[in-house]
C-alpha cells in the first residue's frame, strides 16, 4: 500500500488533528490494515502569514527540510495541514517528484459538490485571504463565497493566534465563535469553510452549528483515496 | 531544542494520542515554541502479542525500519506508544545510539510517587502481562499490583482488539468498562494502570472514574522533559 507524508508543524495541533482524522477515517480492523504515515512536525517553520504580509522570515527552507525527511522515509504523497502554507506549494513542488496534494483545491471541489448554488464564508488567516489563495481555488471550482470584513477578520486571527495556537482555555470562546458565525450568516453565508487548520480544532470542541466544510477532513479523505482505500465518514 | 522521534503504528490511534498529548502538554504560545517531532506510524509492524505468545511474525524488522527513518530525520530520543513493544526495546536499543525512553519504567516511577502504599491493577495485553513486562517495572519501583484474572483479561483483550483497534462505536462499551473496573476494585485495586496504549483512548472517551495512571501521558511528559521543557498538565 502507498504511504502518506505529512509536512507538519503549522501548527502542531492541526498536524495532530490531520493525523487522527486519517486514522479514524481509514477502514481498518487491525493495525496492519492502516496506512503507513510519516510526519515531520517541524516546529521551526516560520509563520506563513508573517512571511506573506509583514516581511517575516521565509518559511520555505524549513518546509524543505521537512520535505527532504519525508522523501528519505519514502512517502508516496505529501500533504500539508496549513492552508496558508499552500502559497509556497509551487516552490516546494518544484523541488520534488512526490505529488503534493492541494488542500484548497480539494476543499473547493468538495464545496461545489456538496453545496451547489450556496454561498460560502471563508474563515482563514489574513495571509490566506490577502494572497487570494481560497478565492482562486473557489473561483476555479465555481463556488460563490464571501470573505470576512475587517472586524470579523480581526476576530478570526484572534481565535487562531490567541486561542488555538497557545491552546488557552476554550469554553469562554463559544460566544465569540457563535457571534462571528452569526455576523457572516447575516451577510448571506450559507456555510463556512474552516480555511485555517487551527479552526477545525476549535469548531470540534465548541460544537456549534455550521454547516462547516473542514479542509483537514477533506485532505485526510483525499490522502486515503490516494492510497487506494475508500475513506469512512469522520 | 532537542527533537522527539515516535516509533509508532502500534496502533495508529494510540500514536495519534501520544502526539496530541505531547503538543497540548508543551508550554507554547506559538508554533515555534513547540518541539520538532518526527513520526513513523508504521502500520506494517506485526502484532506484538501474537509474536510473543503465539509464534506470530517477528515485529523487530519493521520496528527497525521505522527506527532507521527516525535516525535519518535526526531524532534525539525515541519513544514507542505501545507497551507490549517494550519487550523488544533491548533489541532495538542495541541497534542505535539514540536513547529509547522506557514507558513502563517511567510509568512505574509515576505510580510509586503518586500512589505510595496503594494497589495498582495492570490493564494490558496478554503479551505484556505474560512476559512480565509491567511486573518487573513495578517490582523495581516498589509498586504493589494485581493482574486481571482470566475472565477479566479476556475482557481487556476484547476492548483493545475488538473495540479500539477497529474503532467501532464506543458508547455501548461504557457498561463493560465500568464492570471490568468494578471487578478489579472488588479485588482490592486502588487505581488502574492503562498499560496498553489503546486504553487511554477508550478511557478518555468513556470518562468514567479511575483513578487512572496513563502511560501515554507519562511518556509524553518524559519526552517533553527530555527536550528541556516543563510539561503542562494534560
Amino acid at each position: 500500500m502507498k504511504t502518506i507524508g505529512i509536512l507538519g508543524g503549522m501548527g502542531p495541533l492541526a498536524t495532530a488533528d490531520l493525523f487522527r482524522k486519517i486514522v479514524v477515517c481509514t477502514p481498518a480492523n487491525c493495525d496492519n490494515d492502516h496506512i503507513r504515515v510519516y510526519i515531520d512536525s517541524n516546529a521551526r517553520i516560520p509563520d506563513r502569514t508573517a512571511a506573506l504580509l509583514n516581511g517575516g522570515p521565509d518559511p520555505v527552507p524549513e518546509m524543505l527540510s521537512a520535505l527532504r525527511n519525508l522523501e528519505k522515509c519514502g512517502a508516496d504523497c505529501i500533504i500539508m495541514p496549513c492552508n496558508t502554507a499552500h502559497a509556497f506549494l509551487p516552490d516546494l513542488q518544484a523541488e520534488t517528484d512526490i505529488p503534493i496534494l492541494n488542500m484548497l483545491q480539494i476543499t473547493a471541489e468538495a464545496c461545489a459538490a456538496r453545496y451547489p448554488g450556496k454561498l460560502a464564508a471563508v474563515l482563514a488567516t489574513s495571509g490566506t485571504i490577502q494572497t487570494g489563495l481560497y478565492a482562486r481555488a473557489l473561483d476555479t471550482a465555481g463556488v460563490s463565497f464571501l470573505e470576512p470584513d475587517e472586524a470579523e477578520q480581526k476576530e478570526v486571527m484572534r481565535l487562531i493566534y490567541d486561542v488555538v495556537k497557545p491552546w488557552r482555555p476554550i469554553p469562554p470562546e463559544k460566544a465569540a465563535w457563535v457571534s462571528l458565525l452569526d455576523s457572516l450568516r447575516a451577510r448571506g453565508a450559507d456555510y463556512f469553510i474552516l480555511g485555517c487548520t487551527e479552526l477545525p480544532v476549535l469548531a470540534g470542541i465548541l460544537a456549534v452549528e455550521g454547516p462547516f466544510v473542514d479542509p483537514t477532513d477533506e485532505l485526510a479523505h483525499a490522502a486515503i483515496r490516494f492510497c487506494g482505500l475508500t475513506p469512512l465518514k469522520s
